[in-house]
This record gives structure tokens, C-alpha cells and sequence, in this order.
């Protein structure tokens, strides 16, 4: 945590302020490894930390021992602002991703009877996330592994009377045994032509008449995430259905192929969009090709051919090419990739299905 | 759903908006009954509704109908604002409690080039949310049914070698079953002395030691959601902790016999707290006696000492007071109570453990 702290004490001296105001929860737990947060945290430009929070998490923040807990049961705004008047702070940077307005104009009305300049930053925490620690990369590995149970256990379990909802509850229970107790993000379950809905909300009645199915879920391991997408089929599948899988197949393969250190995520997008465009789908693959992936399942870097962004070594990414027919079938195959010197390494590499 | 719409286009002509924008999924599917949403709803004070979002949601939300569909796969914020411009729109409200800062400038930007003013409003649609209709009452009623039976199950399935991790993953998946495949939120289960954390986590290895557990949960029946806390106990337990549950217990009673149309929150709120605070345990109740419950688990009013709301006919409240003694054990007891013209009916009244 502390080479954290420090990377972020270098940003805030660079951007001359006297600290930062954390409200992204992730973030927080990122920098101090505190997670059961409801607050706001003051980080200064002496690697300082204090913690504003209330009642309700007031025993776990104290015990938590690593910072300064100051208890805001009235008004958490004007104590923040207070606080930063008694160390003499004139500039202090908020995450404007994260806080809603409503908060933002508090902070900024009592920073600003204290004659404290509150500054907008972005992504100042989530650009440091972005390269994984050694540490990072073994939990997203054993996310991932869980994952890639979960996706054979959905195997065992399927059967013609489960409905996506039923499949989808007990994958979800499999993910948090195995996992820390919670799951990445509510996974897809989509049978049939709901395959085709990027991000289809599991059904209730849906049984499972079809010979395959889509599903894209995530373990979260200590709070690291993994996030993988497959289809399954078995028995006879149509020559079109196979056409379709394998042009994605082929595209993600093209992409994962491109990715190493130093190279733009927009070409890394582009290898598998020109394939499929060439194929004649390009319509139907609307989404970006990825994201990053770590104490969130959608991170920085956003791998989209819009992006200006270059890989760097210990980024982890998905490689998610897809193609969408509306009311017939829809394929994604997703991996997750960690960016090495000279190549990637696929990290659901084990599970080939 | 057009009863919401008339409010609220009667709200907007009163605040002189010729729009809303709203970023709240929560209130736009109480609007429209559209759940699947990432993306802006632009209602305006005609009360048509005109829907912005990308790609990943574009079949859901063509499909749904009841409004117009504005695809924004580059910039949905200058999309938004160049058909504000379009239909000669001046001001527009936006949710300042939910959107982004980062997201509120942006509009803001747009707007700002199209000579439109952006407008705070705080609770606009929440504040509509509060009264609910008989057909709400209904579904909270189911989720708070299935609710009870999921405490009744923790009972059958604990166990001293059950982990708080287990029984809350069994729990959930049992709500998850009855319901309508999620829950109204991540349920705490606390042995021991980690029923004083009031939103404890659940842990991993923390087995069954005592002869009682604290079990706060909820479950979400067709988006809507029930809210219930319990702590029970079998064998011999200490006339302290019997005590303190009385206590708690009698506390509750108070509060609850106080709810009816007129009162005023904080007299509720007082009831209970003025009653701990004589048997000398004030200090250790630190949190507002309750909330409202809908399509969001905590929703207004906010039952608190220092709230000035008055209670109305077909609000749903919770009544939860408590007491948490650091190192030994808390008591929490909450139920859901439907405010009536004469009286509140509690709608978790069959579960009289």
C-alpha cells in the first residue's frame, strides 16, 4: 500500500495540491486496503490519511488503526472542510467519475467559506490501478480459475427443464463458495436468441430448448475480479451457427496475438473489428473489444478503436469480440489477457473449450 | 405508469422545466417500467419520453416501446443536448443526487453551446416514489413474505459448523429462488460480537460459536424490495442479553404505535430513542430509526431525530431501533410498516419470533 500512497503523493505534488478527497469506495480500499467503507477519505501530500465516516462504520474504521478516523455524524461536508482549514490546504482534488453533484457542491460550498479551492481530477487512483502488482495478478489468476470452474460446472448442472434464472442462481452460488462471497457482476445466462442481447438479464421462464447457450460471468478472489464469456453447444449445431462461432473465434485470436508492451489498443481492437467487418458482420459487433479488469470488472485501460491508450506491461485486459443477430443467436467469446514485454498470456489459457 | 408521468410533467411546469433529463435507473423504470437501463431518459413537459443509450442495450430498449430511441454510440451527451436544441428546450432539470459530477459537466458543456440551462432538482422522482400505490404495496408485501420464510429457513439450516459466509450464500440463494432472482441488497450475517457491527460483512471462517446470530436481509420481488432484521437464539442465554433484546423490543413497540398519517418523523424516530436513551443506552443506538422501502431498499423518508417530513397514508417505512455494545453482542430489530390513515400495519406481522 505504501509504494501506492507514494505514487499518489508524486501526482498530487505535481499537480500542486495540498491533497485529495477520495469518495470511489474502490479506490479507498485500493490505497489502504480498508473495504467496508461508507466515507470520504482525505489523503494529503505527505502520504496522510484520514478518514471521515459516521456512525455505522465507526468500530471497523477505528480498529482498522492504519489512519485517522474522524467521526461526522452532523455534517460530514463541513467537518471535511474544517479539517482541511486546520492543516492551512488551499487546493484540494476531488474524483469527478465518482462523486454525485449533489456531494460535490456541499464539499465545494464549505471548501469554499474556508477559501479552499476545490479541483477536479480523473482517474488520478484508477491510472495508477491500471498496472497490476505481482500480487494483483496472482488473485486475478485464481478469479479467473474459479471462473473457469464455474463455466464447467454450468455444464454439469444444465439440463433441458433449467431456466437461465435457475442456472444462473446456482453458478452465482458456486462463484462465492469457491470465491470470496461475492461475485464479480450478476452474470448472463442466455439461452437462445437472448444470446444476442449484449448484456440480457437472465428470465425467469426461460427454459433451455436449445442445443447451446452464452454465459459471461466473474469470481471476485480478495476483491480482484475475473470476467469471461463462453458459448456452449452440444450435439448438432448449424453450419451458419459454426460459421458465425468460428469468425469470432478467429478474431479474438488475431487480437490476443497483437497484444504486448508498447502497442495501441486501438490496433489490438482493430485485428479482430477489420476481421469481422471483412467477414461482412461488422454491424454486428457494436461494442468496444475490452477493458481492463481488477478491484473492478470494468477498469481502465477501455480497449475500443477510439482509444488513444498504449498497453503496458502488467495491464490485464478482455479480448471480447462478438457477433449479435438479433432474434437468432448471438456469439461472444471473452478472455482475460495479462500484457507482457514481448506477448500476452491468456489466463483462462487452461480452459480451451 | 401515465399517473407518474402526469406528476411529474405537473412537477416540471411548476418548476418552469421544459424537461428532465434523468441518469437514475431507479426512476426511470418507475416511470416507464423499462429495467434494463444504461442510459439517459429525456421526459419532457408534454411527458414524452425520449430514451439515449448505446449498443449493448439497443434491441431492450427498441424493443420496450414506449418511447423514443436515440442511439448514441459516439457522444450521448451532445446527442441529448442537440435534441434538447431540436425541440426548442431552454431549461432542464437533471438529478443532481445521482449523476456523476463528471457526467453533469459534460451535459452542462453541451447544453451551455446550445443556449440551454441546466437545472438542479433534488428528489424530483423520488419524492413521487414515496406514496405507493396499491399494486407496490402488493409486491412489497410478497417480498417481505419471502422474506420471513428465509429467516425461518436460516434457522433450519444453521448450524455450529456453518460459517456466516455459508449461511449468507444459502440465504441469498433462497431469496434469490422465491424471488425474483436478486436480492434488495448483499444480507449481513453477524455471530457474536459481530452483531455490534450494524453492516458487519459476512465472514469467511467465522463459524457458529454462540447460540445466536443477527440476520438482517431482504428480498426483491419484481423490483421491489423488503427489508428485515432478526436476532434469534435457542438454549440458555444471559439475562443481560435478554435485557438488552427486551429493551430494543419495547423500543420498537413505542415507535410503532406512534405511525400514523400526520405524525411527524422525528416523533416516531423519538419514541423508540427516548426510551433506549432512559434505560441508559442512548449512546449505543447511532443510527436514524429507519427508512422508507420501494424499488430501492433505502429510499425516502429517512426516519431520523432531525427530519422534518410528516408521515403520509401508503408510505412504507422501516422501524428498526437497536443497541450495539462493542466486544459483546448488538441487538437489531427490524420490521416494514405500511403508514395508515389510523394506524401502521406492520407487513412483517405473521414473523413474531
Amino acid at each position: 500500500m505504501k509504494s501506492r500512497i507514494k505514487k499518489c503523493v508524486a501526482n498530487l505534488k505535481a499537480l500542486s495540491l495540498d491533497a485529495l478527497v477520495l469518495s470511489n469506495r474502490i479506490n479507498i480500499s485500493y490505497l489502504t486496503g480498508f473495504r467496508e467503507a461508507d466515507g470520504y477519505l482525505l489523503l494529503t501530500c505527505e502520504g496522510e490519511l484520514i478518514y471521515f465516516t459516521n456512525f455505522i462504520y465507526e468500530y471497523e474504521a477505528k480498529d482498522f488503526g492504519a489512519w485517522k478516523v474522524v467521526m461526522a455524524s452532523g455534517n460530514i461536508f463541513k467537518k471535511l472542510s474544517d479539517t482541511a482549514r486546520s492543516l492551512h490546504f488551499r487546493r484540494i482534488g476531488f474524483e469527478s467519475k465518482n462523486i454525485p453533484y449533489l456531494e460535490y457542491s456541499k464539499i465545494k460550498q464549505y471548501f469554499l467559506a474556508n477559501h479552499i479551492e476545490l479541483c477536479e481530477t480523473v482517474d488520478f487512483v484508477e491510472r495508477i490501478r491500471v498496472i497490476k502488482e505481482p500480487q494483483e495478478v496472482a488473485l486475478i489468476r485464481k478469479a479467473t480459475k474459479i471462473t473457469e470452474e464455474a463455466l464447467e460446472f454450468s455444464l454439469e448442472i444444465r439440463d433441458r427443464l433449467t431456466t437461465e434464472k435457475q442456472l444462473n442462481i446456482e453458478i452465482e452460488r458456486f462463484l462465492r463458495i469457491k470465491g470470496g462471497g461475492t461475485v464479480a457482476f450478476p452474470a448472463i445466462v442466455a439461452y437462445g436468441a437472448n444470446s444476442a442481447l449484449p448484456h440480457h438479464v437472465p428470465k425467469e421462464g426461460r427454459k433451455l430448448y436449445e442445443n447451446y447457450y452464452l454465459i459471461d460471468l466473474g469470481a471476485k478472489y480478495y476483491e480482484y475480479c475475473a470476467d469471461l464469456t463462453r458459448v456452449f453447444t452440444w450435439g448438432k449445431i448449424t453450419p451458419f451457427f459454426r460459421r458465425i462461432y468460428d469468425i469470432v473465434k478467429k478474431a479474438q485470436d488475431l487480437s490476443i496475438k497483437k497484444i504486448k508492451d508498447g502497442v495501441k489498443v486501438k490496433d489490438v481492437d482493430n485485428a479482430a473489428r477489420s476481421f469481422i467487418e471483412k467477414k461482412g458482420y461488422g454491424q454486428f459487433f457494436g461494442h468496444g473489444l475490452g477493458h481492463g479488469v481488477g478491484l473492478e470488472v470494468h477498469e481502465l485501460p477501455y480497449v475500443s478503436s477510439r482509444s488513444e491508450e498504449v498497453l503496458k506491461e502488467g495491464m490485464v485486459i478482455t479480448v471480447e469480440p462478438a457477433i449479435y443477430l438479433k432474434g437468432k443467436f448471438g456469439i461472444r467469446i471473452e478472455d482475460m489477457v495479462l500484457v507482457g514485454k514481448n506477448k500476452g498470456e491468456v489466463l483462462s489459457g487452461n480452459f480451451c473449450r
